[in-house]
């Protein structure tokens, strides 16, 4: 497959010009100018490639090659599209890119798969414009229903309708996907985390993701001037937001077998120097391997942050998001494995520390992911990258196992 | 002073319609839409008063009556018009208010003074779109030079050049006052804090205003994925902060003797639900009415705040003012006080928790401030609430007062 490796460098580098802060890493928020932007781009490397492009009611981007069996479920390849706020360029389109680029070499070879081949391109899965994440895959599952999806709004009170309608997308467009459509998903993505590096191997069988948890917590006490209220009288949120987030990281270590917590986004009312803050709104992700561990860490945490209710300070904490740990499909994962044998290529096993839409859309297909190594095991972060070559590598496995499984000739 | 109370109420009330927070408060930010709506209603309040009416560099308002005397300096008496976000009604515009209505009741009187009567409305005294606070009074004192105030920035990037001129402001014009032309500052406040009201006492004689200290503080840490990145090996920002900030309330009652310490604003950044923070901005406010207390408690904040540098942590620490505790004019005082003596008034004597722009001025001239009652001690709050009835006696205070100091007649 000549010239691959140079082919995905260089759409990597196209997409990641598409972000609201040039020089400052990727952000791609969902429904935003630069979503917009990624998604012509993505669309017409899809036309070149010869597939037929269609968008879902929550703007999933499909590019289809028919398959010659009728009525026959696709199988599809990709991963999603969107960023954090100044997240780096790997995580997502790297395994869009792959897909992409699998795609291509159908096209290239001209071949005529039985079952229909399917790239996807997902949105807001990082949740970073309307809170939980996955939303795309939970759309196409079924999870995400249109009362809740229309219901949700990012942090200026848009609704997803309005969002979606101000990028020319088409919100009462069909939802849910029949899982009778789908035979498989295979994903592509970065390891974002260190394991690979360290080991020197360039690709990881994903066996099971963890299971995770979001939590939105809001504190709220009495505001009041910073010089005149006495300490003692005092009904201060931050202070006892403060408290509370100081001990999750002891909370995580005590739960042990890799639990983390993580408190990433707190935002400050009325957020002025010299007023008392009077409410806080935090979020709370709480992720392991092990369910037990994630219910245990919740429970601790919301016993934690409820100790802290009276003197003037009321919590209240919403469930934004449960998934338990999910495994993959080892049949797929075979296949992986034989490919690589074939092209002696070294491999490992490992499971994911982050959710994936993999792990939402495994409710209702076969599923399975490759990582490839992350430098320093950054992400999440300007300074993620991974290296082309690896992700070249991945490809071709998907590109073999995407040829076994729809029956391509 | 037959509808003193009345008039009062109604400019109150005006005032608190320039609001960019209706039913969440008054939100009038310097050089905002909402400033410029105070300032016309201020300014055409002067010229009906038969003030002669100029803005200074800074945007101060200045309405001025002619003296008697050549050259002579000018009694002034006023307060500041903007507001901390989601603040209160009285906070700033009670002062402002009760100087329009001395200088109402000179008009209504037809009374020559031998120096110049000015009314006084200043700008940034909260700090809260500017940082650092008392802007207006330390501009005219000359504590705020040219170069350092054309160096402010607001959080959006916007220069207090750019917002001047945004609502028809001259930067151009003269900053600085000369202190020989300044014969006294009066300045009424609502004492936001309950001693006033416990005690049933309609005026507070302030003997003494608090020093205060404003810090900003940085911890960056590292950035990266909250599934991936093991508890220990994280340099978590967000927790490194709430760890300095939950010790802050130990640390003021440790130092005792009134000690106040408040973190009123923090800032994350990325600010996303699955990335760990890289960066947390936060201020740290410190008071007492004893200087020695300020300035030891400043340095056990700053080495507590030093004692997290290291493990992937690193901070900074900006002093962004610092107000040693300062005393009033006792001539003036005893003014107050006999006027208060012949209306029968009770009076007590307290210190300010928070600081004024009668402190800054106090640095060139002879200041004095008067305290009315808050509604449960409450400020910087919606709830925030002064009888117009106290103000209005603390009006006739202080225009018995201007009557002897500008010897009019």
């Amino acid at each position: 497959m000549s010239g691959l490796k140079e082919r995905i460098e260089k759409q990597i580098e196209a997409l990641s010009q598409f972000t609201a802060t040039p020089g400052k890493g990727t952000t791609r928020l969902t429904y935003s100018k630069e979503d917009l932007q990624a998604r012509k781009f993505i669309k017409e490397k899809m036309w070149e490639y010869g597939l037929e492009v269609r968008e879902d009611g929550f703007g999933n981007i499909f590019g289809r090659l028919e398959g010659t069996l009728k009525d026959a479920p696709s199988v599809l390849i990709g991963s999603h599209f969107d960023s954090v706020p100044n997240g780096g360029s790997y995580d997502g389109p790297a395994g869009v890119v792959a897909a992409l680029e699998v795609a291509h070499s159908f096209f290239k070879n001209n071949l005529k798969p039985k079952y229909p081949l399917e790239v996807v391109a997902l949105i807001e899965e990082e949740g970073s414009r309307f809170g939980g994440g996955l939303m795309g895959s939970r759309g196409i599952v079924g999870l995400l229903n249109e009362e809740e999806f229309i219901s949700l709004k990012d942090q200026d009170g848009i609704t997803t309708a309005e969002a979606m309608k101000s990028i020319g997308l088409d919100p009462s467009l069909p939802k849910k996907r029949d899982p009778k459509t789908i035979k498989a998903f295979l994903e592509l993505h970065i390891e974002q985390g260190p394991i690979l590096e360290e080991k020197g191997i360039p690709i990881g069988m994903v066996e099971a993701i963890v299971g995770l948890t979001q939590l939105e917590v809001t504190v709220e006490g009495q505001a009041g001037h910073a010089g005149t209220t006495p300490m003692n009288r005092r009904s201060d949120a931050l202070v006892a937001a403060a408290n509370m987030i100081a001990r999750f990281p002891e909370i995580a270590s005590d739960e042990g077998e890799g639990t983390v917590i993580t408190t990433g986004r707190l935002n400050v009312w009325p957020n002025g120097a010299n007023v008392i803050p009077d409410r806080i709104v935090f979020t709370v992700d709480i992720r392991s391997g092990k369910e037990e561990r994630v219910l245990d860490a919740v429970e601790k945490v919301i016993r934690w942050i409820e100790s802290y209710n009276g003197n003037g300070i009321k919590t209240s904490i919403q469930q934004q998001l449960y998934m338990p740990p999910k495994a993959m499909n080892q049949e797929i994962l075979s296949l992986f494995k034989e490919k690589c044998n074939e092209m002696n290529l070294p491999y490992c096993s490992l499971n994911s520390g982050a959710g994936h839409d993999a792990m939402v859309i495994s409710d209702v297909t076969d599923v399975a992911m490759l990582f490839i190594p992350s430098k320093d095991g950054l992400s999440h972060c300007p300074e993620e990258w991974s290296d082309a070559g690896d992700i070249a590598k991945a490809t071709e496995i998907l590109y073999e196992t995407a040829k076994t499984l729809t029956e391509a000739e």
